[in-house]
């Protein structure tokens, strides 16, 4: 390693500047991709599975007579999973039971209460009646993210879960099968990229449509995701995976090390930042790095994203710490300190929140129990992670008595005809009592 | 009245493709419009107050010398409280008051959990720090808008509520700034359209970012948020308000017809649909419609709605009506029959529903407490009235004890050897007992 990763420090005096320099991503979209997926759309959603066979043929080389031929049975999926060594069947199925335990606390229930005239206000909560899974194929098989979002739409009372996996040249992961027989995912099909979404979101003769479309995809995914959004609901939109750790210095400096690794290794533009106030813990943790690196099986995805995304910031004290941390407002954050809680007030924007010197972020992202589809790119200031209360939808409940509609159809008359809405007006006046 | 309101029958052999082209709605993008968006957001980005200044002298004509003089001072809201007419200034209040004691009920606890490890989970909740809210100038001014979007924000906990009106030529609407009043909004802008947006999205030397915004507003405005999203959260792009009523056939038609206008009065495109097993019912009410039309002040919006966009149909009884209710998944759905709550089990899909014959949707518009930001064209499928949880987010919380690190560190490293993610593995090995 020629360069060193950068070193910032809240008292020099363009660390405003120098931290937004750090953080900015590019997320400008390709036109050619657009255009390209705007075809793809338009055709699907015309022709239907047609198009989807002759897309998959070009795309994933796969040449079948029929869209029925692209549905795979659900023993195909069984016999993934009694086909997988021990160990990662177990560590599946104990990932799921945990994963399943702690989104069951997201559970959202109806309510409904009456006013003092016994009008009747609400809400009603309900699931989606069908969810769409994306999963990445080939070499970035993922069977977590199976886990991670199939399980959240069951446990949402999603009737029927549709999950989409590319398997280009016939290639399938058995894990990623494994894993969705665990989430007990209701159908599943070989597709993928833009003709996946589009068959998902419009539906084709083979393929039903569904309400909402999730789960993470390369950026023909994302894009068809971005354009179909409006006909279902999408997910968001990753960007690059992001760490900041917060470390008191009392941490062993491998363990840092590793942890700002486990994001940098996801792909290039991956960013790990460590904060702290010990300068020379600073100094330890890279010197862990350089050691380390070289032991790394994705050295080079690792050394790029370090090198041109990866930061160490010295601060005053933990609650300097803090307020950096919330102008991130990033995806994971490790506070690997002595008494997390007592630093959570000050933590107003994160994804997940990873507290103590034994918590790992790679346990959250496979077994902790909350869900590792978490906010990137700052948007943690205004989302949450993948939830249960993503595949449930509320409508409100309304029901007025008869003196209620007198007493508050006066009310609205009023209002109405301020805006300027009559119709307003006299729909509620016809419920007054004269 | 030469055309009829178009009427449908299940029974009819096209009645799926009928109701499909019924509820047909065009949203495809304007390029131009696209064009004179990107072409305004970029510029306010790049130059800040000065492209503020400059649009809003070109189309608010609006000549200032600097940004200061587009904020209102908060004495100018609480004037105008005092200078409109008593009873629009106690409706307001009033409508406030149920709308807060409405939206109090919304709010989301955090909460954490121990398992037999000692492991902490939890999710933390966090109000974002700053909401935008857009309110439409000019003839469309809306002041229930006004409540409807600020208030949810006020409960969440937001902390700044900033919000934009254009003024064009000068002009002020003092309900709006009213309503701005009573809802506690922090700091008001008379700024409007896509400059608006852009100025609330990246923040200009005056006017601060915020973290979502929300609110409705013409073409321009739409777009601009459909572009900002990402940077900033958004609530949804709405498209035209639709109604639709399920009738049991003993509601006065007088009634009936007064509700589709009231949703019909909107605009052009808004859609009324009438839907009851009973054929002289419907008779009825077209009757009721012609009858009344000729009384309405926006009669010309009305009959251009009602017989562009909408039907009267008839179904074999209320079980078929509620199916027919949940292909379209209606914005406002009113159940105009006599034991509402039995139907409600059988309604999937609705932004909000209207309960019994008392309950006029114009009363859930102003004054009944729920949102009246609800989903439209079929969204009602995934997404929900907004809400304090819209202005809230959350953050997952877990905390391993040494002990759980050891057991669960395991379970990781085996998913993530499974995924050729080694520097996961390790990081979560770093934490298990030898």
């Amino acid at each position: 390693m020629t360069d060193r990763i950068t070193r910032l420090n809240t008292t020099q005096s363009d660390f405003d500047s120098a931290l937004a320099q750090l953080l900015a991503w590019d997320d400008s979209v390709d036109h050619q991709v657009n255009e390209s997926v705007r075809h793809i759309l338009h055709e699907v959603k015309t022709r239907g599975d047609a198009a989807v066979l002759e897309f998959t043929a070009k795309f994933d080389r796969l040449d079948v007579g029929s869209m029925a031929e692209l549905e795979m049975d659900k023993s195909r999926l069984q016999a993934a999973l009694d086909r997988i060594p021990q160990d990662q069947r177990e560590g599946l199925e104990k990932a799921a039971e945990r994963i399943r335990d702690y989104h069951e606390r997201q559970n959202q229930q109806s309510w409904q209460y009456q006013d003092e005239d016994g009008t009747v206000l609400g809400q009603k909560v309900t699931p989606l009646d069908r969810a769409g899974l994306y999963v990445p194929g080939g070499k970035a098989a993922y069977p977590s993210s199976v886990l991670m979002n199939a399980i959240p739409a069951k446990v949402a009372g999603v009737s029927e879960v549709i999950m989409v996996v590319p398997t280009p040249d016939g290639v399938v992961n058995d894990m990623v099968l494994a894993a969705a027989a665990i989430a007990g995912v209701d159908r599943v099909f070989t597709i993928g990229g833009a003709q996946a979404v589009a068959a998902l979101a419009y539906g084709t003769d083979t393929v039903p449509s569904v309400d909402k479309i999730v789960g993470p995809g390369n950026i023909f995914v994302a894009t068809a995701k971005r354009e179909v959004f409006g006909v279902v609901g999408i997910d968001m939109i990753a960007g690059p995976s992001e760490i900041l750790v917060i470390c008191d210095g009392k941490t062993d400096p491998d363990w840092i090390a590793m942890d700002l690794f486990s994001q940098a290794e996801h792909d290039e533009q991956a960013q790990s930042i460590l904060v702290s106030p010990d300068a020379d813990f600073l100094d330890a943790v890279e010197a862990s790095i350089n050691n380390l690196l070289p032991t790394m099986e994705r050295e080079e995805i690792i050394r790029t994203s370090m090198l041109g995304r990866g930061a160490l910031i010295q601060v005053a004290d933990l609650k300097e710490a803090a307020e950096v941390s919330n102008r991130i407002a990033p995806e994971h954050l490790e506070l690997s300190v002595e008494d997390p809680q007592a630093m959570l007030d000050d933590i107003r924007h994160a994804g997940a929140i990873f507290m103590g010197r034994h918590t790992a972020e790679a346990l959250g992202d496979y077994c902790a129990g909350p869900n590792h589809v978490l906010p990137t790119s700052g948007t943690a200031r205004f989302s949450s992670p993948l939830g249960v209360y993503d595949f449930q939808k509320r409508s409100s409940l309304i029901g007025f008595t008869a003196q209620g509609a007198d007493r508050m159809g006066r009310v609205a008359s009023v209002l109405a005809r301020g805006e300027g809405l009559t119709a307003h007006a006299r729909s509620a006046e016809y419920r007054i009592n004269e």
